[in-house]
């Protein structure tokens, strides 16, 4: 950690800062340069958490040195993490597809896409039980009932479920139904079903936030590991940015980077992303060629009447063809699909 | 609404929109442009959330004319909303002022702010007890025990109290003693949280999320108020932008924007929309200049020892100078503080 | 175009605005609905830039219905755009690389890379020669000097020339060397030099401003084509966002979408949209597989030595290698390289 | 300046940069953590630019310590620039007020809007006879023409006149007849433009780029000054972010952090920076609070007719009843208008 004074700063105030840092157990390297005192404090960031360092008087600015994650980094893991259920291996040389509706929304629904996707080649069966919606006058959700659907989904077709949980309350219920526990983009930093689910040890698909830095996301998987949850899957979904043509913008150079700071497989979702179906064959190729482990893909069987994002959403034909595209991409970089 | 179709649309995916929207009850007018049709629909906005229009063959995109939030707008309200609360009134000529730590950290701590803003004349003692950290290694609030002791200087100093609730389950445990509860920047769309605040009746200060939109900020809201709790408050705090010489970009016409959009108080809060003690002032009072409804201010009696957001807050000192020049202002645009 | 006026706009207002449409020719279509008028104006949208239609008394927004481009659209031609130089194909099947330093340095230092560069297997040599510079004091290029350099370089190699033009009075000078016509990301919208750029019949490679939406990307190709020049490259190089580990965020969804809203060929600048080398390998063959014509690369002898930009180039070694992965992508998606 | 080692460097590569570094004169600190190796490096960063520490083997991050900017900065000069015109004093007490139209479009428009501008208290009348448009197929500008109008004006009312100029070329004629010389916020970083006004001795007003850091900002002011035109006025005229309700963001906590940073006065534009006119007057207030220097506002003799911002245009009537609301809040902050 660095400690830029201000050009005025004071002997006393560099003394000061010397002392609180010298308290916390930290070695001190000072610098004086031409217009600024320079103080290097070498030990544990995290300590250093509990002073204000950047309110003391004199201080310019704090520059951290060390990454603020711990369990998520590389350096904590060497190699790459692999998380194995029921046979499929996420983070592994196949690329795993996840595709399904957005919502659940009757047992036909559900039966008809899991099929669908089974027979393209999917791995796991995606599908909203819990809703949060923009507006309080849209479709919630089917809750417990739609639990119930992907379950009985699962039995028939043998896919793996993901679902997403929006609760702490709701993680036991989601748990007992589904294979993996999602959390939205809106609740990357909602620290309390985090830490809830930082005590089960199903995995979790944990969706970057709109505005989430690569750096609070990686965070936000901290505070799973921390609870002793290592089945950690990031999930890259488009960022908000000024382009509207677009409903977010996705960060695909997040991939390479996430693999280089950390040991957790990293899936893409270039529906929400992108928000239209006519982008997410090539995000889709674009994804698997830019290093992803995996992909989240919305399929509906009749998109148009979709409760929820049909316009972002492929049908079964149009999700089959594209499975056909992306395997010759994915051999292309030594990967399966 | 207007669905504007592509330029090669068939006559048939017009009809079967036009079919889809007479179904619901929409009127229609057809209008067909040079090079694109464009489809009026007249109806109720929100009765098109079931249909996916932007998933139908032919459709380019489909262009709101209504906003989507009802009972925030100021078509549902004229007059301002003025939320009354033992005597304080929010909405109303006087800018009121919010004022504390970040966080509760121990009864001296809160009742030597509490004295100390009572004196400056603020109106409300904010300080959290339950706080959401992007870390899972800093202080993460003293809870039930820091709501008792926010409730103690309530009843030595008059003061009312508004602190964060972070999770639906903590709703009632807060209401036992805050006057406001405060939902954060994080959980705006939170929306479990705001379903089970929109039962309860004490009002509700409702931050502006990092990314969200003014438009999302008011469907925030509308959550609230469609569950039948009408006493909101919006609070601007800044919002993330590329910018990073502050933690946020205050985005300070979002006041007279609500203001014509709404009927709802907005306060500001300066403190986090730019995390740093020497931009506080300048800023409170173009934010009362702007037409703020209200001020929320960080104080600590030691901002350096202070366990979250030290350089950010003011000391007692500083407070008061800072009310001092406040009231000015607050003068000069026909507004008392 | 839509015209929407304010829920409590008066009739005159409304006929005023239906005056003032007619008189400019639009043919009218009124539509009342619950809460707002809405009036259809068909015409050439053109037109109605002379008139503040959106400052009129009662308007409360106006919605464009057709694009503000015409001559790049799609709907002006339906084919692909193919720019064809001395044998090389831009906009068809192969995939076309451009190579070569941020900066034009020394002879040697061209003559090295262009070797290099060939013998791999690009297409175009870039380098600069006229450097916009954040800083005064940072090196500003070679100029006629360096223009000199890449001359001769094509004379030995055969490689094209693609070089940046900073400047309308520069455009003669420039021309006379190059190939192809550069211009940067904070010229998108200089539109002195794109008028002038708009009167030579050399390819212009116009790359996207760091903050500009794709349709005001398209509107600075307008510039170009309105003036004649119907030789245009786009080059998505990264846009502006609150991510602060990456120079910038590549958004590779623009690959697809202006394919979809233009017939002119499309590359991609992965060094600058990152700044990173590491992730340059990566985001290459994530931008083939979205589709993108071509690919701009930074390719130094000596990276750590460059005078510009080092960081993000690749050594010849590196750059040789890369060559190599991105054939095998392209092959996937039916181009070759 | 301080360059962080990647956690696995090696011995070999911290001494190849520790030997770089001297040869350019810096001295050297060496700091070894419990994870990475840490080189501070004392001397002129400058001299630094010109090799890529960032692209050497082992190098993870350079954190720079000084600010890129000298002239500009408050440790040049400690005092407030200011700058005085015909007895106009720049970044003195009184907030100077330049009004004026979007662009200049006839004698009678000139000389009304002048005329009324006086009346109400504005010192400088502002309009353009340069136009950049995002649209080729819009009104450019009357060009010289215009300029002559403005010149003529100044003659009758003894307003100074400010105007845009948007190419090295054009820099003799405007400033034939202007005195102000303004950039535009598209041309904040054209820096062919900037090296021919960092000639001239005439004030240049600089606009904020759109998607500008302010350190950016000041870069840009930099390259005015080392080129001997000590006479800068910077203008806030709002970002780009996420938020469509405005056309753009306006960042008042820039005020205060130019204050801060330099010596030079800083100005605010609520007509660019919101896009609408019922914004201006409480951004104008807001501004006034937070210390602007001065404000430039669009008027217009009949908004409805301009060629060009009509939206944001106030008219005569609306301007004089904002002066005199602004009048009150300067006193509130001790300033005078």
């Amino acid at each position: 950690m660095i400690v830029v004074m201000n050009p005025g700063a004071k002997k006393e105030q560099v003394d000061h800062v010397i002392l609180r840092l010298t308290q916390l157990g930290f070695g001190i390297h000072l610098s004086e340069g031409e217009s600024r005192t320079v103080i290097g404090a070498i030990g544990d960031r995290s300590k250093a958490l509990s002073i204000g360092l950047e309110a003391m008087e004199g201080v310019e600015k704090v520059v951290p040195i060390s990454k603020p994650f711990k369990l998520v980094s590389r350096e904590f893991r060497k190699d790459d993490t692999v998380i194995e259920l029921n046979g499929v291996r996420i983070g592994d040389e196949k690329v795993i597809v996840m595709a399904g509706p957005c919502a659940v929304e009757s047992e036909e629904q559900v039966h008809q896409i899991a099929e669908a996707i089974k027979k393209a080649g999917a791995d796991v069966l995606r599908g909203g039980a819990f809703k949060p919606r923009t507006s309080p006058y849209a479709f919630q959700g089917m809750e417990e009932e739609g639990l119930k659907l992907l379950a009985e989904a699962r039995e028939k077709t043998g896919l793996l479920i993901v679902t997403e949980v929006v609760n702490p309350q709701c993680v036991p219920l989601v748990e007992k139904y589904a294979d993996i526990l999602q959390v939205g983009a809106r609740n990357m930093q909602n620290f309390h079903l985090l830490r809830e689910l930082g005590k089960t040890r199903k995995p979790v698909l944990l969706k970057r936030g709109l505005s989430a830095t690569i750096e609070e996301w990686l965070m936000a998987a901290e505070y799973l590991m921390s609870g002793g949850n290592y089945n950690v899957i990031l999930c890259e979904r488009g960022i908000r940015t000024f382009e509207t043509y677009t409903r977010n913008t996705l960060d695909l150079s997040a991939i390479p980077i996430v693999k280089e700071l950390s040991h957790l497989p990293v899936i893409v979702d270039p529906s929400h992303g992108t928000g239209q179906r006519k982008l997410v064959s090539s995000m889709c190729k674009a994804a698997i060629a830019a290093g992803a482990d995996g992909l989240m893909i919305e399929v509906h069987p009749d998109p148009e009447r979709a409760l929820c994002d049909g316009p972002q959403s492929l049908n079964p034909a149009q999700f089959m063809e594209l499975m056909n595209g992306l395997r010759r991409v994915a051999v292309s970089v030594d990967r399966t699909l």
